[in-house]
C-alpha cells in the first residue's frame, strides 16, 4: 500500500492539485484554479475577476511588530495585487474576521482603518462579510471581485519567445525589512527595556509593513498601449513567480543578475546580515511587484514607463530557467513554495 | 473619557456596524452589508449575490463529533443557504483553508470530498481558493457567488402587513441533534471505553451533521410564482431571524407556538434533556431553513407546496414582535446573536 504523504512532503502546489482535480468547471468559467485570479464570464466586453485569501496571525503577520492598521491595509493589498497581476481593476471585497477575546473593539476599529484606507486609495467597496469569535489569534479572509477588458486580460500563460521580461519598482526589500523587524522582536524579547532601533530602515520597513499594489504600472502600460503577453504578481519572490510564469506559458527564461532591481537600501541591510542581496530578490515574499512579459516590439514604448526593469527574455521551454550572474556563470533558477516561506 | 466597550459588551451586529460605518458604497451595489448576501449590477435582468463565511475549529465545528467530510459539506451549504434566502441561485465559490502540521492529507482529502458532494449536488463550481499553514486548527472560508432575478429578488426588507409568515421544513432539530453530540462527547472524553450511543438520533444527527438548503423549496415557490416578500435563512434560530426580518422591513409580527413545526424527534430529544421543544426552535442554531413572508393573497397557492408552515402574520411595527403561546399567552420575542450561540 502507498504511503500517505505529510503535508510537508506534497507541497502547497501538490496539496491544491490534489484536491481540486475532481472538481468540474464549466463554459461560463474562463479560467478557474491556477492563475493570480479566476476568470468568470461577465459582459460583452469585461471578465470578472475573483481572488480570495486567507491570513492568520502568527503565520501571515506577528502583532508583536505589525501595527494593526498596517495588517489591515497589506491584507488588502495582496488582493488588490492579484486584480492588477491580471491587468484588471479591483472594485468590490468582503472582509471577514474571527477574533478572540483579547482584542479590544478599539483595536479593532485600527484594523479596520487600514482596510478602510486601502479602500478609499484604490477605489473598493466593502460589500460584505462575517464577524465571529476565534479560540487563537486573529484570522482574516478577504475576497475581491474585479473586471477587466476582454481584450487586455493577462494571464499567467501567454509568453512567447523572445518577449522581454520585466519587473516593476525593486525586488527583496520586504524580505529585508522583515529581517530587521525579527531581530528587534528578539531585542525586545529578552527584556532589559531595550528599545526598537528602527531609525535608518524607513524603506525596508515601508516595504514590509505597508507595501502598495502597482495600479500605477498597468495604467502606465495602457497608456502606452502596452498589454502584458503575461503577468503574475510577485508575492513569493521573483524564482518562483518565474516558475509560474514559465510553467504556464510552456517556455524558458534567461534573466541576468546585474539587470535585478535591487533599491540600495535593501543592499545595504543585506549587508549587515551577511547576505547577498540577489537571494532576498530572488526568494523573497511579500514584494508585490509586478512580473510580466512583452513582446519585444514593444520595447521603444516600455522606455517611456518609468519603474520599469528588463531583466531579460523568454527562451524555449527546453532551455529551462536560468540566471546569468555578475561574473556570467549561468544558474539554474529554482521555484520555493510554502515549505520554504 | 468614555470607557472602551469590551466585544461582549458590543454583541456582533454592534461591532459589524461600528466598523464599517465609514466605508462609503457606490451606485453598483444595490445592497452592501445587511442581508443574507451583497447585491451586485450583474446585467439587464440580473443582480450578482455575493456572500461569504469564516469557519474555525473549536468556534463553529469540533472535529471531535464531526467528521471531516461532513465539516466541509455543511461549510458550503451554509454558503448556498444565504444565496438561496435571497430567492437566488448560487454559482461558483472558492474556499480557502489553513490547516495544522496534524491533519494528514487524507484527513483534507475527506474535506475537499464534502465540499465536491455538496458543489455536485447544487451544481456549483470551485473556482480558487487560498492554501496555507495554521499555528492552531482548521479554518476554512467560503466565499460563493450567485445571481437572481431582479424581478425575484427577496430582501430581509420588503414584508407588509398582513402577510403570512412562513418557515420551511422543521426547527431545532439541528440544536437538539449537538446537544447528543455533545453528550456523547462528554462520555467519551471520560474514557473507561464507552461506545457513543447514537442509534435512533438519526433524525436530529443528520441535521446537524449534514444539513440540507432548501433549494427545493424556492423552486416550488418559483413554480406556484409566488415572489416572497422578503426571506432570510434560519441559521441563528426562528426569535432572531425574525427580528432581523422585522426590523428590515419595519414591521413586527405575530406568531403561533402551535403553528411552528417541530419534528417528533426534535421532541423527544428535548424530553430526554428536561427541555421544552419550543425553546430550540426559537433559539437553536444550524437548522438552515427559510423563514419568508407572502402577501395574503397567494394563501391559496402556498397549500400546493409541501413541506411548509404559516406560522403567523406581520403586523404594525408599533405592535411589536410576539408569540401567541399555546396557552394563549403573548410572548415578547427576543433576538439572539453572537453571544448567545
Amino acid at each position: 500500500m502507498e504511503k500517505q504523504k505529510t503535508l510537508e512532503e506534497i507541497g502547497e502546489f501538490g496539496l491544491i492539485e490534489l484536491l481540486t482535480k475532481d472538481f468540474r468547471t464549466k463554459e461560463t468559467t474562463i479560467k478557474g484554479i491556477g492563475d493570480d485570479c479566476a476568470v468568470l464570464e461577465y459582459s460583452e466586453k469585461e471578465f470578472q475577476l475573483v481572488t480570495t485569501d486567507l491570513l492568520l496571525e502568527g503565520i501571515h503577520f506577528d502583532l508583536v511588530y505589525s501595527p494593526l492598521k498596517h495588517i489591515g491595509y497589506k491584507a488588502v493589498m495582496a488582493n488588490i495585487s492579484d486584480i492588477i497581476a491580471m491587468n484588471g481593476t479591483p472594485k468590490q471585497m468582503t472582509v471577514s474576521i474571527a477574533v478572540s477575546a483579547k482584542f479590544s473593539v478599539n483595536a479593532l476599529e485600527q484594523l479596520y482603518s487600514g482596510i478602510r484606507l486601502a479602500c478609499e486609495q484604490y477605489n473598493i467597496e466593502l460589500i460584505g462579510g462575517d464577524t465571529s469569535a476565534s479560540m487563537t489569534g486573529l484570522a482574516i479572509s478577504i475576497t475581491m471581485l474585479g473586471t477587466v477588458g476582454k481584450d487586455k486580460i493577462a494571464y499567467r500563460k501567454g509568453a512567447k519567445t523572445t518577449d522581454l521580461i520585466c519587473v516593476s519598482g525593486d525586488l527583496g526589500a520586504a524580505y529585508a525589512g522583515l529581517q530587521i523587524l525579527q531581530r528587534e522582536k528578539a531585542v525586545f524579547n529578552q527584556g532589559k527595556g531595550a528599545q526598537p532601533k528602527l531609525d535608518g530602515y524607513e524603506y525596508v520597513l515601508g516595504r514590509i509593513l505597508k507595501p502598495d499594489a502597482r495600479q500605477d504600472i498597468i495604467k502606465s502600460l495602457a497608456k502606452e498601449q502596452i498589454i502584458p503577453t503575461a503577468m503574475i504578481d510577485i508575492s513569493d519572490g521573483l524564482s518562483s513567480e518565474l516558475f509560474h510564469l514559465c510553467l504556464n506559458s510552456k517556455v524558458g527564461c534567461k534573466i541576468y543578475e546585474e539587470k535585478i532591481p535591487i533599491n540600495q537600501a535593501t543592499g545595504e541591510v543585506c549587508k549587515e546580515f551577511g547576505l547577498e542581496p540577489i537571494i532576498p530578490a530572488l526568494h523573497g515574499g511579500d514584494d508585490y511587484e509586478l512580473l510580466f512579459t512583452v513582446p519585444l516590439s514593444d520595447y521603444e514604448k516600455l522606455k517611456n514607463i518609468e519603474d520599469i526593469s528588463i531583466i531579460g527574455n523568454i527562451v524555449e521551454a527546453d532551455q529551462g530557467l536560468g540566471m546569468i550572474s555578475r561574473s556570467g556563470d549561468y544558474v539554474h533558477l529554482k521555484a520555493q513554495g510554502w515549505n520554504n516561506k
